[in-house]
């Protein structure tokens, strides 16, 4: 995949280490991973174990979700050949990044984004901690450090990028001509509805992880809102929950949701929850049968961070041995 | 020299690498390292080579500055053998050291501290960097990666310190006790004032450096503002310029400057220039000398430098480690 004809794409994209992936990750951006790294390009996924610091329920179990988070990706096909993942916290030369980045934008830049504002919004302004401020210079950080040309970031996540394009930009005109000013792939992600008919997140229990077992996915999607209407149909402004349900197995069966529908017809809910059971079970079994077999043997989940880190630190290093050449950094 | 007759005392202070060290400089710090090195004190010095990104003129000639540096403090008896010398930018796991601190600190606390506001109030807001806005965050990763337990402040500078001495208390409270809460080391720098009356300041061209010739300084107290009565005597309240150059011939006579008036006597600001003229060359004769040996071979200073580096590597990787292990970051 090419740029411009010129430059060979390279993607950084990432998780926090939250907890085991689900279907939303899953269609929405873990299979599109795995497409782009099929079609050559090259993935970095950084596994973001700082950033979820503050949150000390998930600090307890990080080692626990980083090995899961890799397990996920191994399962649906992630290849550590072709594919560097690694966790933010092993890379300093990464880290680094951040001091002369921060002394590219602004108290006011940084106070005017999206996220920041949200965060500042939400809580007490005091509760805002200093990570969480400067949280767009960390980013630019990640996917600048490999030169990341290509970010997939959904509509609502462009102004995150706008902040690395302006640091990249600044730093070349500053410096030299250092880095890319990276692209957005807009990605759509599918609107898949938790159980409950809420946003799906593991937090709420209302979503099916990639890791769950099939009787796990029965029991979760039996229990899954519906409406009373026996004719199933397509309809997510009317009926979000159903069309939800539809979109999934559509998803799992590379269909679209009316065919899906129209299979149903006016069976109902209960025959509509035990064909997107099926059709999840599908799909899902030979990724979890992989996952089940990779989770025999940690060990080499390890040894697969272990190469991802040391490449990241190589590809860090290389770019801060460039940063401090174009900043006229003395080195000793 | 212990501090409650256990620890074994390190001292963490530096300079930002602007320009040539001058003697307001040397009697208000670096006289003082010298002596603590003596006394057996662990000493790291800290050339600050990023916080001073932003100011291009410098950033141009900071390979020079660097040096210079270097310069300044061996021919003043820093011993590299005892005392690790290094580069802020060459120490990648001092500054990921950031990311946890940051998250130990509010966005308003650090809207609060002195510096910060200073810097907004003087300069529009929109002017201040992310550079400047997390300084209490790099300082304290600069106090605490080599675990100082004391560091040299001035009375202004107290809120600064305080910064760090939370950090460290609130990382050990959540993850346990990794890092000493620093003390100050409250010195009281002589008030020496520049030759034109103000503050001493090598952009004033007021200030004697330590590596200026004899026949420069010479030319630079010669110019010196005085008064017009003959009658030389130390009263810093009314006669601050003629009491500023007493001040200086007894620091470097070791004498006092009551003693020094009454030497000049009613001989006027002529004799009063040329009797500290005499002094300050006499005592920076044979730091002079050192210098100008030195410099011969900058091949010298940059191997000090290396090993100051790579000294400050260890320490920062070991501090790290540590950290991580306390915050249960898993490590691969």
């Amino acid at each position: 995949m090419l740029i411009g004809n010129r430059t060979p794409t390279r993607v950084l994209t990432g998780d926090r280490p939250t907890g085991p992936l689900h279907l939303g990750h899953y269609f929405g951006s873990l299979q599109n991973r795995v497409r782009l790294q099929r079609e050559g390009v090259q993935l970095f996924l950084v596994i973001a174990d700082y950033q979820v610091l503050t949150d000390r329920d998930v600090a307890e179990r990080l080692q626990e979700n980083v090995e899961g988070l890799v397990l996920d990706y191994l399962a649906a096909g992630v290849d550590p050949q072709e594919t560097v993942v690694f966790t933010h916290s092993a890379v300093p030369a990464l880290n680094q990044l951040l001091l002369p980045f921060l002394s590219l934008v602004s108290v006011s830049e940084l106070r005017r984004n999206p996220t920041v504002k949200d965060e500042i919004a939400h809580s007490q302004q005091s509760a805002v901690s200093g990570l969480m401020f400067t949280y767009p210079v960390h980013q630019a950080a990640d996917i600048l450090f490999c030169k990341a040309n290509l970010v997939p970031v959904g509509q609502d996540q462009l102004p995150h990028l706008e902040a690395t394009r302006t640091i990249a930009r600044r730093f070349n005109d500053r410096y030299g001509p250092v880095f890319p000013v990276p692209e957005a792939m807009l990605s759509e992600a599918p609107l898949l509805l938790g159980t409950d008919g809420g946003k799906m997140s593991k937090s709420r229990g209302n979503a099916i992880s990639l890791s769950a077992t099939a009787d796990e996915t029965a029991r979760l999607l039996r229990g899954a809102k519906t409406d009373s209407d026996r004719r199933i149909s397509y309809d997510p402004d009317q009926r979000p929950e159903v069309s939800s349900l539809l979109l999934l197995a559509a998803l799992c069966r590379q269909t679209d949701p009316y065919t899906v529908a129209e299979e149903v017809g006016d069976a109902g809910a209960e025959k509509l929850k035990l064909l997107v059971t099926e059709a999840v079970n599908d799909y899902l079994a030979p990724m979890r049968a992989r996952r089940r077999e990779l989770a025999q043997d940690l060990g080499l989940v390890r040894e697969l961070l272990r190469r991802g880190n040391a490449r990241a630190n190589q590809v860090a290093e290389a770019t801060l041995t460039e940063v401090r050449d174009a900043m006229g950094t003395p080195v000793y």
